[in-house]
């Protein structure tokens, strides 16, 4: 394994999209899930960016989000240059974010640097085990022409994330496994996921993919082609954005498995030691913090009178009170309030789009 | 009868406590339930003067509250002199509240001048019917040594309100009926309270009753004539506070209805054909407001999803949701948030308690 050759020309690109709905009202459409400040007292796109520390430097990181969120990106990340973060002019799903992303690596290190795209909005312990993984995959990348996949180990038959099945595995002499991709598999039911993990060949996919510029380019030109003058035109002018403005308006919305992944045959997974938390929810939220006597996660200003197994999140200067509930989540912003039944979190989605809020593009 | 007599001599004395409890957090124990402004977009202790309106002029409203909400009141009353809204300087029950009351009037309108003791913070529908009987009340205490107490005609057995069992009819000549009260019971439970409604003859107490200032001085030196030298005192000064703050801290604190009129015998009870409401709770609340297709009360910017038969009540800038819950309440201020089991809606006042709030006195 040549280590110097691998992190040399390795990027990161953080995909920060936006999507504000499962966290509502903490988070919103006009500030959505990476910026929350629940862990740490950082955003997760911070954390996203520091637990690259020693592996990537902040020049090296590249994030790609919407335009109304540039400014405040930046401001979350004052170590990254602001030229590395590039705002889409409309939504157009990843195909196309993940196709600049191989034109910006490709204008910075050449068709040679490594880009590892990654997500914005994710917890993961302990983070040395992921920037172990990281540094196999970004070497395994540098060195193949494969493009490498995150797999986290699944501990339980989730049904709100895509899988990956492994078929051999491949040895690079990395601590880390890999293996060849058998698959890709959409989101189960409960009793599909529950087949996939019995088998033990199944991975969480965590939309986390390691790729050598020209490999990705070529994966591109096989087999979504239309992406191919977006990656050129990246590549060879200095302003992103002006490029996106161009661009975007004609380009297919479509998502980078759909149009890439589970069409290319040269992809690989490393099995991931790593928690991975997406926090998709005030459930997934709560398992973070300790609870009280009666099961109350209790975060801010809260009183309780007979209440117990509730979630209850208040802004420092309001007192939020549950009194005879349980099994409640009650969320204050200075802006909102939410109070949902724990078991119905995932309705919160169905709730913040039914209101009106400005269409993107 | 002899309206003349009756009218020009009337003073009504708006007993206005305190008690945030069981509204909280829209009422607080530093903005009472007489502030809230749930009703018409104007505080209920302003609903209390209004509703005098062609009866008793502003100038002879006198209201006797805590030290600590008189500019809160004055405000809320800016028709009513100054002087006229006078503050305890710690709460002494109500006995010592009417003691200065009965001083107040005879200060102002001599021993022959009615005083009407009413609540602060209760709605009565229809007003014009509250206006007929109180007229009639105020005409038989002029005329007579009777203490006129108002009985409001009960629609359930309550067990939250004391009542008062009628005795033999007294006829004044007014539209309004009169008996002999026969004695005052204190709140019963629900088995006692359906006997009394069985009998047809039991009203509720609603705690207002009408003398000539000569009568309840008489009443109080008969039943309970440490008080005596407060009425005097207060008849005699000036500056009513200053008379409170010399004799308030050695007075005993208990109830007008105990020290007075469970033991007096010249006490009538005219029946009220009003809805008399006390707003003591969230479900009260409810109750005066349209409910959606669901039954959700709403007040304020909500938003609902899957949710039913609960009250909601946000201010104006902020978005309070409820998803996938029933027969919840939830209310929404700047300094605070509850949350609520409906039926549990009584226990508020214990949650309120559990709070560290400094002692009054």
């Amino acid at each position: 394994m040549r280590k110097t050759m691998a992190r040399g020309d390795s990027y990161a690109v953080i995909l920060a999209g936006g999507g504000g709905e499962r966290l509502w009202p903490l988070s919103t459409p006009e500030r959505p899930k990476q910026f929350v400040e629940l862990f740490g007292g950082k955003p997760l796109i911070r954390h996203a960016a520091d637990r690259l520390a020693g592996l990537i430097p902040p020049e090296r990181i590249l994030v790609i989000t919407a335009a109304r969120f540039v400014a405040q990106t930046r401001a979350a990340l004052p170590m990254v240059p602001p030229a590395n973060i590039v705002g889409e002019p409309c939504r157009r799903d990843t195909a196309a974010a993940v196709a600049v992303a191989v034109g910006m690596v490709r204008a910075r290190g050449g068709a040679d640097a490594v880009g590892a795209i990654l997500t914005a909005d994710q917890l993961m312990t302990p983070e040395e085990a992921f920037r172990r993984v990281l540094g196999d995959a970004l070497a395994v990348a540098a060195r193949s022409d494969a493009i490498v996949t995150l797999g986290v180990e699944p501990d339980h038959p989730a049904t709100g994330f895509g899988y990956i099945a492994r078929a051999e595995k491949v040895d690079f002499g990395t601590a880390s496994e890999f293996a060849k991709v058998e698959r890709f598999v959409e989101k189960p039911d409960l009793e599909t996921a529950r087949a996939y993990l019995a088998t033990g060949r199944y991975s969480w996919n965590a939309g986390m993919f390691i790729w050598k510029a020209s490999t990705m380019a070529a994966a591109f030109a096989a087999h979504a082609p239309e992406f191919s003058g977006l990656i050129e035109a990246v590549a060879a002018a200095p302003d992103v954005e002006a490029v996106m403005a161009a661009r975007y308006p004609a380009i297919r919305a479509t998502s980078v498995d759909y149009a890439v992944m589970e069409k290319a045959t040269n992809i690989l997974v490393a099995r991931c030691a790593f928690t991975w938390d997406d926090v998709g929810g005030w459930n997934a939220i709560a398992a973070h913090f300790p609870a009280d006597a009666r099961g109350n996660v209790r975060l801010g200003k809260t009183a309780v009178y007979d209440a117990g197994n509730n979630i209850i999140v208040s802004d420092d200067a309001h007192v939020t009170a549950v009194v005879g509930l349980e099994n409640v989540v009650v969320v204050h912003t200075p802006h909102a309030t939410l109070v949902c039944a724990r078991d119905r979190a995932q309705d919160v989605k169905q709730l913040v789009r039914s209101f009106a809020f400005p269409p993107c593009g």
